[in-house]
């Protein structure tokens, strides 16, 4: 099914710019448990593709302005995905070596939020409708105002390596796009070519099946490709998900264009824990087993991986670090998702754990030819006071790593919280009675972590995202370029902008600014709530 | 008021930073009427200066946590306003020639705006309260999720020339970021330094008066200050209002800082207006009178000036324009805000009349030795149907001109606008029949229009913006430099960030995120609103 949409597709741009053709770089889907290539999958789209995908989405828009329609795409992409589940997880899977278990969770997950956001189109709060009639008495008077948010036009998504279908084609950009009602073209991970080019087939369809003009969703690879995307004129905002390094370079290309656009990327994030005497004291060992079942999650490849902790000096912390060591060493090697990650994982601990003042109770690294083994680091505190080498601590380090600074005094824990860098998520350990407000100090804690971080939680573990209204999956910099990203309900606000009519007679207005709401949907009029 | 407070803070500087001391350009305040310098004001702030201006404000943010503290200063602020009116709009009309009458109104806008705000956090909407309860049926079970936004930290906002109040130390920047809970650090306009000084000071006054520290807002002076503001690490975002050029060299700044911050820039922008041959038929007199008054207001030094219109060629818009010209001819000459501005502007003219084909029926130009004349420029739409030198005509020329394009098709009509910019706002000019829909057109022009702005009129003119709530003051690039600015319910959005919480004991949790609403705030609880 990939291959002859890519045909096709090939064969129009062919016919379009023949004359401009260039070779582009074969690509290639990848078995990471041997390092052995599978299958061509592709070419990496040339500079004509990139701009046929993006005019194609661009002449699309229009069709996707109806709500329903909309809606029924998300729900028929949800089902198809659903129904095709054992192709899309099989060819996951190969591309990944992420398991079957993990992969069913993960698309389940997928189509959710998929059918998660037609919920959200449906209701229509999201265009957050405001009328104010006109006012004569007001000085000066006001006319008649009617405001709601309209999509802002092409939007272009940067899959993750890690999460091939939740945060890939057709993952939480791609769907809060899609529910916005701007059409998207899709850069694919290197990594899961195949499982990419199916999604983007079953996405394509479910657009045809409802009505739609299947460029509602497009798919390039390559790196060039990428950046091209990020630089079209017809491209209006961006979603990512991946590196540090990657993303700000595409930020910074979005930045600089004649013409700025949004870009909503997820970048790096240590997602700081940190443990209070007195819950260290209250269950030591119980911290220490979640905190090694979180940070070897996936082998250490989730964006909410705890990379960090600060633990205490003295003996409740001696117990927690006793329990970590033993349960990290039950830990089975694992794969990476590619052999250039399971490099840097390697190097990226090397480095860290030569620096001086730190120990090494279990090294984490090779576990083997194509595996990791997870692992963990400490050092005082103390070491992370002020600017120096150390600060590469500070980093994420992708992989089943982690790193526990020990303290001796508040001051110390206040001392390295406000040198941290943003986070997604900032985790805080406490006794019961802490939690209470029996014991002081929880509520301290909880404000000193909250300007770090997205997603604030108490005695859990941060790895596992759920997909509920009320998540939030974001956070400062460089966790994130803007607010938030592609999970919970903010996401659509990222691909919308609002509009007021002023004086528009009601036989022009959209419908969901009309007087009589035909389509019911909850409105701010003269101030009342109206739904 | 104002060189009590500078002195003091100067004072502190000398303190913290003497070895440091640079000399800095003084201060002036200039009358535009002569253009001659008034009073030296302040000195431009250093480097260090500054850097203690935003430490102060980051310092101060804690105390802005309280919403019922905050509303109280906005209302304080306004009163205090309001009762140094008569000093307030004396000092403004002196430096900006605006005029007693039209100060008066911007003032009593500034205060409306500022009491608004109020209102708006005592609401609370803007919190955007999000409740999930433990959901165990969910595959897999989401755990207890509680959402509300929070403020980003201290904002930096770059005064407007051409509104004193409104868009400058008490405008709507301020507002919204102070309701927001964002401290506030102002880098005052040139133009009108002692207004600027003594609006600061009132602030502050009314900080102190509602028991809060008087630095969450503190204003600075010079064109290095607002460059080392946008880069200071501790800025968290900046609102401008202003030219292209200067918004981005800012935006430029903001983005490529370490940490890049958000920058919601209001540029510049066009404004074009649509008149329809159906229209020019049924009442070419009203809307040419109509046009002249709207693009001369305030010596045309509007953002939402109505600067191009593409009017029918034939006999009745030869009518519209014979009224123009009528009108344009009656209206006086004025005094623009500053000479530099005057000179831009008769240079800008000049230029944009020497283009071929191009017509000045009235010539705008310098009216004096310190006024400016109205005028407008005409030209076949067809010159503007592909790129090449008209181009010019297709940007802003801030100052009492607008160009008149006459169309001779639908074709014709549709060309040009698909090559506008993005503006503040779009006007349509339609006859009766168009807007009842009992004559065909209207609806496509006004989706023709939507994407073009933020603001979109039908038979009325864009100069004026009520602040109502569902007003909308943005539009795309290069009208602002993200969705929305200033004006409207959505300008807080603008300094706030969504955070979660997670498992998070009820005695930990901010109020409005407890059970049992102790400040009665909207929420959405369960997917059920609240309130």
């Amino acid at each position: 099914m990939a291959e002859v949409r890519s045909t096709a597709d090939r064969a129009e741009v062919h016919a379009v710019g023949k004359e401009a053709a260039v070779a582009t770089a074969p690509v290639w889907s990848v078995d990471p448990r041997t390092g052995k290539p599978r299958e061509q999958v592709a070419q990496e789209a040339t500079a004509e593709e990139v701009d046929l995908a993006v005019r194609g989405a661009h002449a699309a828009r229009a069709a996707l302005a109806d709500r329903t329609t909309r809606a029924a795409l998300l729900r028929r992409a949800a089902d198809l995905l659903d129904g095709a589940s054992e192709y899309v997880i099989e060819a996951a899977d190969a591309e990944t070596a992420l398991g079957p278990v993990r992969l069913t969770g993960e698309l389940a997950r997928t189509t959710a939020q998929l059918r998660a956001f037609a919920e959200v189109v449906d209701e229509g709060a999201f265009l957050d409708v405001y009328i104010d009639h006109v006012d004569a008495e007001r000085t000066p008077p006001w006319p008649d105002l009617r405001r709601y948010k309209v999509p802002l036009g092409v939007v272009a998504v940067y899959s993750a390596s890690n999460f091939p279908l939740a945060f890939s084609v057709p993952g939480g950009d791609t769907a809060s796009a899609l529910a916005a009602g701007c059409p998207v073209v899709v850069k694919a991970h290197p990594d899961h070519p195949a499982t990419s080019e199916l999604c983007a087939s079953v996405l394509r369809r479910a657009a045809a099946e409802v009505g739609l003009d299947e460029n509602v969703i497009t798919l390039v690879h390559g790196f060039d490709a990428g950046v091209e995307l990020i630089r079209h004129p017809l491209v209006t905002a961006a979603g990512f998900t991946g590196s540090v390094r990657g993303g700000r370079a595409l930020f910074d290309a979005a930045a600089t264009r004649p013409t700025p656009i949004p870009f909503h990327g997820e970048l790096g994030s240590l997602n700081p824990v940190v443990v209070t005497e007195a819950a260290a004291a209250e269950r030591a060992e119980q911290i220490g087993t979640g905190l090694a079942g979180s940070m070897s999650l996936g082998v250490g490849q989730f964006c909410t991986k705890p990379g960090f902790v600060l633990a205490p000096a003295g003996e409740p912390g001696d117990r927690l670090l006793k329990t970590l060591t033993a349960a990290v060493s039950e830990t089975e090697p694992g794969v990476m998702l590619d052999h250039r990650m399971r490099d840097a994982f390697v190097a990226g601990v090397a480095e860290r754990a030569a620096l001086p003042g730190v120990d090494a109770p279990i090294t984490p690294g090779a576990g083997g030819e194509h595996t990791v083994s997870a692992g963990f680091l400490t050092l005082p505190a103390a070491l992370l006071a002020a600017e120096g080498p150390h600060d590469l601590l500070l980093e994420e380090c992708f992989g089943p790593v982690t790193v526990v600074a020990r303290y001796t005094s508040a001051d110390e824990v206040t001392g390295v919280l406000s040198r941290l860098p943003g986070n997604l998520t900032a985790t805080l350990q406490i006794a019961e009675e802490e939690g209470t407000g029996a014991l002081p100090g929880g509520a301290e804690l909880l404000a000193a972590l909250t300007p770090l971080a997205g997603r604030v939680l108490v005695n859990g573990w941060p790895t596992g995202v759920a997909v509920a209204p009320a998540q939030q999956h974001g956070g400062p910099y460089p966790a994130t370029t803007s607010t938030s990203t592609s999970v919970g309900t903010t996401a659509i606000e990222r691909w919308l902008r609002p509009v007021s009519y002023q004086s528009t007679p009601e036989a022009l207005l959209p419908p969901e600014l009309r007087d009589d709401n035909p389509l019911d949907v909850p409105r701010r009029v003269d101030g009342r709530r109206e739904n």
